[in-house]
């Protein structure tokens, strides 16, 4: 939170992004306390005008959070719900009878012209809309009718806490929807501090992708989103070419790429995600596969190397906001290990003024 | 169409691939002649039934033509339209409400059982199915309320024409929904046509790309399916790690990746797509990147390399159709100048059986 460097005032590599990933217990546990409530008003708020589907619009890590809501809402919301491809309405103009659908968006800075541009727009059409960011007093937050904070506090590196203060806030906001009472979220602190504890198992697994010239990224179910924002905080802070892929469109072709130069990690869920992954890493480990695991001790075990995740009872649903920290953790390593400042992306903009 | 060599058995690398690609016209020439009449009954009968909201279900490159059908039913449509997560289904046990739904499995063998599972569950919940298939005999259609056959004959290497196939099925539904005519798709054989006899052009791009270690695709608006398919075609024939992104989606951090040693290709629609890629396009060459142009005229001139395409008057929403073929030669070209053989990638399956 005491964070006011700017990322190219940065003087010792990925300082700020060290420091924003250590504070995500501290976020979690604000989300928990301060957020709660207001999320639950929020929540019934939007219960109360029943909307039938839900449309998710966000761009880069907040479209990953996104993705992780598109679960809940199916899974445990049972409501159909689709991630918006938003230049339909800015590109084209579209104008879709939005009656009893709630549009979602999901921005860490709540800036982005184009998202204002589509909730507006969503609202004309009839949707009812809910904005998710970090930020209360951002142009996305005043066009919307409901916003929800994930009060992550400034973020100045690639996201990190603002992408697992998201999820909590998105399980939150579904919990409220159905009534439940989100106990099960009161575990995230203290076992993300854990996690973060062990950095150096993570940095002997960096010295291992040091030299890879392409790494692939695999996952179902709920470990997907984990698996997308793994790749795309490894591509942000080392510029490794990382492909993410469920593992069920891995099979459908891009499985040829996967041999022994192309290191695969798998994130598999203590849950259905990771049976159903099942198959996916039968097969990879048939190939000859260089497969390292982000999962259950003896799925790691099987491979050829990996992050053993506590258990520890965490349901499903909520393991998404836990896995993804060793990956932070890796992307920053790797970043730090081929001479890059994770802090400085060459082409980071915290707000993409994109229309 | 007399293709029956099994991809194996292929004597010269490549052989089955070319075949299928050449045989685009002719099955643009049946769509239109022979699907276009039993499509438009498929519209009637849906639009009898008044869906509000649409989900797509596909995987691999299917995928990528629901991804384009996404695009028709939010612009053209003016539905709300999402991609499915089938995991949500076949995993999780999501029994969302699906009433008003139309549910659009697309799949060129109709055969993935993971397939057929989550359209048999989306009938259960009350959606209104169509499947989308290169094969009125198979599972999927059998479980489908309703079917369009794509028509495009047996394919063995990896798939060309059966994309275009759904491509033109898939527009000419939404045109029977919107009770358009089609006729602009008249002028796509003799297109695609002219597109192929271009390959010189090709090969010499292709050398070009011999050594690159990855590629970055990237488009806008209905440009975009044909950037993830083209993606998609070169990793699974040459293996080389290629990135499709949104124009959008790339400014928001892959952008650190793209220097003069990640190739981007564009794709730029001769429309409103392209004009919204114009800024990141400007961005792109600030940045001194390797940009090559699949597009018209004029902005291939402002690139470093490129494939004009031609107008002639085809709208937008049409133009993916001929896209995708440049991208096909380059795919086969590729593959063929690195030693591999695109008949037989090393895991390709022509039915995928996840569940």
């Amino acid at each position: 939170m005491s964070v006011t460097t700017s990322a190219t005032q940065s003087e010792q590599p990925g300082r700020i992004m060290a420091g924003e990933t250590a504070e995500q217990p501290a976020v979690l546990r604000r989300v928990l306390d301060r957020g709660a409530p207001r999320i639950r008003e929020v929540a019934d708020r939007i219960a109360n005008s029943k909307p039938r589907f839900v449309l998710l619009t966000a761009r880069g890590t907040s479209d990953n959070a996104a993705l992780y809501a598109k679960y809940l809402i199916e899974v445990r919301l049972g409501l159909p719900c689709g991630l918006a491809s938003m230049s339909t309405t800015t590109a084209y103009g579209a104008k879709p009878d939005l009656t009893d659908v709630l549009v979602v968006t999901v921005s860490q800075s709540g800036g982005s012209p184009d998202l204002v541009a589509s909730t507006r727009a969503a609202h004309e059409a009839g949707a009812i809309t809910l904005a998710v960011t970090n930020n209360p007093d951002s142009p996305l937050a005043a066009v919307s009718e409901a916003h929800i904070d994930i009060l992550a506090g400034p973020e100045k590196a690639p996201a990190t806490k603002t992408y697992t203060a998201s999820l909590l806030a998105l399980y939150l906001l579904v919990e409220g929807l159905i009534h439940g009472d989100g106990a099960p979220a009161t575990a995230l602190p203290d076992l993300a501090e854990r996690l973060l504890a062990r950095q150096p198992e993570i940095r002997q697994l960096a010295s291992r992708y040091r030299f890879a010239e392409r790494m692939v990224i695999t996952s179902r179910g709920y470990g997907y989103p984990t698996a997308k924002e793994a790749a795309l905080k490894l591509m942000e802070t080392s510029y490794i070419p990382a492909l993410a892929y469920s593992g069920a469109d891995l099979l459908h072709g891009p499985l040829a790429m996967v041999d022994n130069i192309s290191p695969v990690i798998a994130v598999v869920p203590d849950g259905k995600g990771g049976e159903a992954l099942q198959p996916v890493l039968d097969r990879l480990r048939g190939r000859g596969a260089d497969l390292a695991v982000v999962g259950p001790k003896a799925q790691v075990e099987q491979a050829s190397a990996g992050f053993v995740m506590p258990t520890d009872g965490v349901p499903e649903e909520l393991q998404p906001i836990l896995e993804v920290i060793p990956f932070q953790l890796l992307a920053y390593e790797m970043a730090i290990a081929r001479g890059q400042d994770p802090d400085a992306p060459r082409a980071l903009a915290k707000v993409t003024e994109t229309h």
